[in-house]
């Protein structure tokens, strides 16, 4: 295992370890969740009882291999801890979110959390957010024009295989290419403003606790 | 036909007489536009040159029952005309649409276009905005959440059958009970920054042209 890999999975398996019997939890998406998801599969063989809710068609799949069936998020009622990752985390507890295209419903199930875990590799604490590129979902129909709107951010609609690439909700994600996030409440305010512009991936004042994974252990920043 | 259709089709067909030879049109929904799209297919049959967009699948339908072959909103560039109904119109140029349910296309198919005019019935123009209930596109996954914020709003999720009314993308209608909209713009940024919302009802400072039916002809407003 990469050293990255290695970061992720302590900081996936630390997060776990704070799961009691009986909770409500949000599986998040992406590659660091992936540990979180077989750990807690681990223990729900070894007799943990808890309900899960999904944040994408993934991660319900990836719950299902590990024995997990995710409640749908209307039938689960509040979430008690939610673990997702961030492309991005600032020591403010800002980030940036949806790399890996999940980001509306993993705001929606954050917003329905008592408690939100980040849980990063070592490279994901920045100074700044920014240099990661800003993904914004978008509704496919007259999009050009949301696309003019943002030229000034320097956007590319995220493309998959031949076409582009489609949410679990069938819209479109552009990614900004912003280099500096100067005021991350008042872009992100902007952004949902505009007609066709779903939700951002800027998460903030969302996450209560980031759990950062270090080559020999994990540091937790806790609001 | 009763004093409401009549008004209808005046208020459409005096629409209509405005669109050149040439142009792009946007096709808006709901029964008022039915009159326009009809009278539309008429002048096309008579040797009008036109290119269409259309803001819903059922205006689609009737427009190619009419002879008329909507675009793609992306492959159809700027809009010349686009022609809308309104379930609310006042003096100021505001208004509610949605009861139709149609809001967000119809709202992306209006920016895309250099006027819109709207046409309506004489009890449609109203002194002040939110006797009619107001529409609000809502995200299905988490729909509670929202739901729970907007509870002081008093709103009702549109059923049809024995299930939800689904949007052409998907989504859930929220209809809100206000009675009166004292501040239309504050209402609709506050209501757009809530995560699952994706679009309302209320448009403001978009149509530049207001087409009234009244018994005995047509009142205009120009902004």
């Amino acid at each position: 295992m990469n050293q990255k890999d290695t970061e992720k999975k302590l900081s996936a398996e630390k997060a776990v370890e704070i799961i009691e019997y009986g909770m409500t939890v949000g599986l998040g998406t992406g590659s660091t969740v992936y540990f979180a998801i077989k750990k807690l599969g681990e223990r729900v063989k070894d007799g943990l009882k808890i309900k899960t809710v999904s944040t994408s068609n993934s991660s319900t799949d990836l719950a299902r291999s590990f024995g997990i069936e995710p409640l749908s998020i209307d039938n689960a009622g509040i979430i008690d801890i939610n673990i997702d990752g961030a492309d991005e985390a600032d020591r403010s507890f800002n980030g940036i979110k949806g790399g890996g295209g999940a980001l509306l419903f993993e705001k929606i199930v954050a917003l329905n959390s008592k408690k939100n875990i980040w849980i990063i590799d070592s490279d994901k604490l920045v100074n700044q957010l920014g240099n990661y590129p800003l993904p914004v979902e978008v509704i496919p129909f007259g999009y050009k024009r949301v696309f003019g709107i943002l030229k000034k951010y320097d956007p590319a609609v995220r493309m998959k295989d031949d076409g582009f690439y489609k949410t679990d909700s069938g819209n479109l994600i552009f990614d900004l290419h912003l280099n500096k996030i100067e005021d991350p409440q008042t872009l992100d305010a902007e952004l949902k403003q505009i007609t066709g512009v779903v939700e951002t991936g800027l998460f903030i004042g969302i996450a209560d606790t980031i759990i950062i994974g270090r080559k020999d252990g994990t540091e937790i920043l806790i609001k």
